[in-house]
């Protein structure tokens, strides 16, 4: 006899939220039901899982009753106006958006990094953003061994972080590019095709932008170091899916590269990808559709006697978004942290 | 009365062949007569300059009799050939390849930075490689109000790096991507279309790859500063022209940014990119074309006190290669550094 549990994605039919129920099914999680959900504009439309067509049903206030577990992945506004209903109503929620992540009452978590703290939760867990995932996923195994003492990471971040219109937009913009014709952008502020530029998102006064202050604030409340010295340029490039991140670790004490390489080849939802041979890195055209965080070219810090370059590449959507938002799920059901488990 | 040069371009067909080509016209360089030289794949060919056609010619030992000035770009082993026998017919070389870069006889000159080291050459004077010259563009003038104690770099290198040829052939990676078909890698060792990967320079003993170690050896040559403390990562992305780079920059007291963005937007060569409101910052298609090396978001590191983020894009094969071998040729001839000139 197992439980299963019944389940409800909000924004399902988003880059993410396709994800998710693609994941729920290879992943065989526990279900008991579907349900879809999704603002008016996606209402109707029919998703496939394992085998079923299933309608994408409006946002009410009914549409959370006898539902155990929300992955929402619609937006910060939505999320903020559904999610503590959701929870009224009985249901544990798991947010992809960024509307809780700093909620000190709501746990940040990489089930990897910090699976403890989804034990104390109040009904919402935050899902972090995906670069600090995957940064998170490569750094904290060494952060066991010697606390970092600072961080500098600039980010090569793919459209698929933009949406699945971002996305397409980029397709659109390279084949106008080779016909001769102007690149054309709605979704994103510039053309990113053979281009790139800074990450959009609004910038904060002290000149970083939210997708940086999120690599600094989230990190250290997931490392649980409220003072941790990071500091982030996040960049959008053409790339369809899977962001790299380019990452300098300072430490105390010289940290060995052998020992680095050791740590991560061992670390779960890593995978050591070197070739020093063959000059062969991470990649995100490897990574895409992978769970594992790829990562490599570690070696000791020229400029610093107590440093240590990284590079990885991980899928944005998978690990950086839906994976870790199903990983969640799969602790708070074997940890027993799931209010309401349904007997199947 | 004003004097010319006999002027001979090695490696004339190739990208930053072609550009030395227009830049002589462009700007006006005092030429007596112009030869164009290349590998016998290249000969035959013809290129225009001022309304003439000319033939390019083969490399032989007669070639440079009768030549001020060979500007090369024909890539290391041809200069490590042909720029010992081009001095010794009694020309100047600005080499615009690797091969003489680190070489204490050889002076290495961004004018804006060191323009007098090219005042002690020996017939020979090098280009520096096209990220050094863009960074320490902008580093350069910072430097003079506080020296620099650390730089840590992460470069967005596009494809006219790796020459024409790379850049076609990201065009038609491109292409097949968009058709659904495989992205064929010929010249790169991946594709590079949608995807991005460690710079593909062969890889030293300490995990750098020799693009990386330019930026840190050559950096320090033009600066006149030996153990100058710089690590770099350098990534090639799916641009099709001009470089960007994310700096990270250390100094001993904090540097004041009002400060630094009132100096660059001062410094020559360089030119302030910011519109803090609309989010708009250096962008390589932006760049491209450009003589000046765009700078922007300038802002203090909120990981080090004495921190300061920058981000650059710079046109690689402009102020990256050819532009800065023609401003050389320039000031040799504005500082009468030139051996041999010819009254016209």
């Amino acid at each position: 006899m197992s439980q299963s549990y019944r389940v409800a994605i909000l924004g399902a039919t988003g880059a993410v939220g396709t994800e998710l129920l693609s994941l729920l099914e290879s992943r065989n999680f526990p279900v008991a039901s579907l349900k879809l959900l999704a603002s008016p504009r996606s209402v109707g439309k029919t998703l496939t899982f394992k085998g079923e067509a299933l309608t994408v049903e409006p946002l009410s206030e009914q549409a959370f009753a006898n539902v155990d577990l929300v992955l929402a992945s619609a937006g910060g506004s939505l999320s903020r106006q559904w999610a503590p209903k959701a929870v009224e109503a009985g249901a544990v929620v798991i947010d992809n958006s960024s509307a809780f992540r700093m909620d000190s009452q709501v746990p940040l978590v990489v089930p990897e990094v910090n699976a403890q703290a989804a034990a104390h939760h109040a009904g919402i867990i935050a899902n972090p953003n995906c670069t600090t995932i995957l940064m998170s996923l490569v750094t904290w195994p060494l952060h066991q061994v010697q606390p970092i003492q600072r961080l500098v990471v600039s980010t090569y971040q793919s459209a698929s972080g933009a949406g699945a219109r971002a996305m397409e937009e980029v397709k659109q913009q390279a084949q106008a590019i080779l016909n001769g014709e102007e690149a054309i952008a709605e979704v994103l502020p510039y053309p990113l095709a053979f281009n790139l530029f800074p990450h959009n998102s609004r910038l904060t006064e002290a000149g970083y932008c939210e997708e940086e202050m999120k690599m600094l604030n989230e990190t250290r409340k997931i490392f649980g170091v409220e003072n941790l010295r990071i500091t982030a340029t996040c960049v959008r490039v053409p790339v369809l899916r899977a962001h790299s991140e380019a990452i300098n670790l300072e430490f105390e004490r010289p940290f060995d590269v052998a020992q680095a390489r050791a740590i991560l080849s061992q670390s779960p939802g890593v995978r050591l990808v070197e070739d020093w041979q063959a000059n062969y890195f991470p990649m995100p055209i490897e990574a895409s559709g992978q769970d594992d965080v790829l990562v490599g070219r570690i070696r000791q810090d020229l400029s610093h006697p107590c440093g240590l370059e990284l590079w990885l590449s991980g899928d944005q959507i998978r690990k950086g978004a839906a994976l870790n938002a199903i990983q969640i799920a799969e602790l708070l059901v074997a940890k027993r942290w799931l209010a309401v488990p349904t007997l199947a």
